[in-house]
């Protein structure tokens, strides 16, 4: 895999969606080929799924039908946008991945961890972000930001306050047991002061990735 | 568990459909609880995945995601009509299970047997049939039989010759491995001489059931 892949996590109203869009606009200038995508909905089938998985329809999903289709939009996505991209050598943005599984459907619904890694690396053939900013906002302030925003509230984020408040310890602890993969910014800061700390991080790690990539040259026979 | 989980399975057009009606009359004459339902699609959210899953629209699924999507239909099955039908003593009558799983996807698709056991497990919480019905029928008289109704053939349904002989191979092989819990039934011969085999089989079987059931009676302090 020659390209990069960069994911943004974080509690809802926790800013991941904008920054994707203005860390997209910087990387453009100096890096040609950079992918903004999603889970869930980031493949035509996809789109499907994120329907059934967030809109708050008559049926009801039990926790563990959740968790397959979560993994069955992964493997869709994986397959058919993020590993092609890498091929590619583009730099992918994923706007969630497998840590929001082990996040919301793990620590948030307390359905057992081995078996969200099991389904997570059925589904990722084992791929894993070379980066994930964890977004860290309080996670009243960030439901206040989506309420504020007049938007109807999706199945998840009509869940109650203590369910985000377990997401969010699940981001702290993998944040603290993967710090080289998971890098914490701090969410409560104004947009551009938080763009300016994503732009140092990436800056550091894309150097960090071309020396890896000349060194690799240089020990080619 | 009070209640038997009884399956039919086989390749297209191998008669299972109409046998599950005349089993269900047959047996509703004597049995007041029966269940028939199937797999996928016997949940209000299993019938979007039934869908999405036969329907030959324009978006690709590819053969990881058809598994995940399985399971999800399956796992959502199980806990809310399976399992609490099971409990309240009826005799559940399902069209496909698991083994249809094992034959199309793991022999039909190739794709892996562990990998296809491991999701059986996870949707199933290990839940088995207490007996599967294997309707044995040369692939080419089936397929006739589907494309002679005049249906319109769906996603598995227009897969090639060679592919649906893989799936009987498969079912071959399951019930060679499985002799207690899966039963050959010809199913070359007429309907009604069908639905005697099957009313036989199920004859023994039930009255086994009973006498289980019995001495466990007797068992108890």
């Amino acid at each position: 895999m020659k390209g990069k892949l960069i994911v943004f996590e974080g509690v809802e109203g926790c800013g991941k969606t904008s920054q994707i869009q203005l860390t997209q606009e910087w990387l453009l200038s100096f890096q040609t080929s950079v992918v903004v995508t999603r889970q869930p909905g980031g493949t035509e089938l996809g789109l499907y799924l994120r329907k059934l998985l967030l809109e708050a329809g008559s049926h009801s999903i039990i926790d563990k039908t959740e968790l397959l289709l979560y993994a069955a939009d992964r493997s869709q996505h994986v397959e058919q946008v993020i590993k092609p991209a890498l091929q590619d050598g583009a730099i992918v943005l994923c706007d969630r991945y497998t840590h929001s599984t082990i996040a919301y459907q793990g620590w948030g619904r307390g359905l057992d961890i081995n078996l969200i890694d099991q389904l997570n690396t059925i589904a990722t053939s084992g791929l894993e972000s070379d980066l994930t900013l964890w977004f860290d906002v309080d996670v009243e302030v960030g439901l206040a930001r989506k309420r504020g925003g007049g938007d109807i509230l999706d199945r998840i984020e009509k869940e109650t306050i203590a369910f985000h408040r377990r997401v969010q310890q699940g981001y702290a602890h993998l944040a603290d047991s993967h710090p080289e993969q998971i890098v914490r910014v701090d969410g409560s800061l104004s947009q551009e002061a938080v763009q300016q700390k994503i732009q140092a991080i990436l800056t550091a790690r894309l150097e960090a990735w071309i020396d890896e990539k000349k060194d690799n040259l240089d020990l080619a026979p």
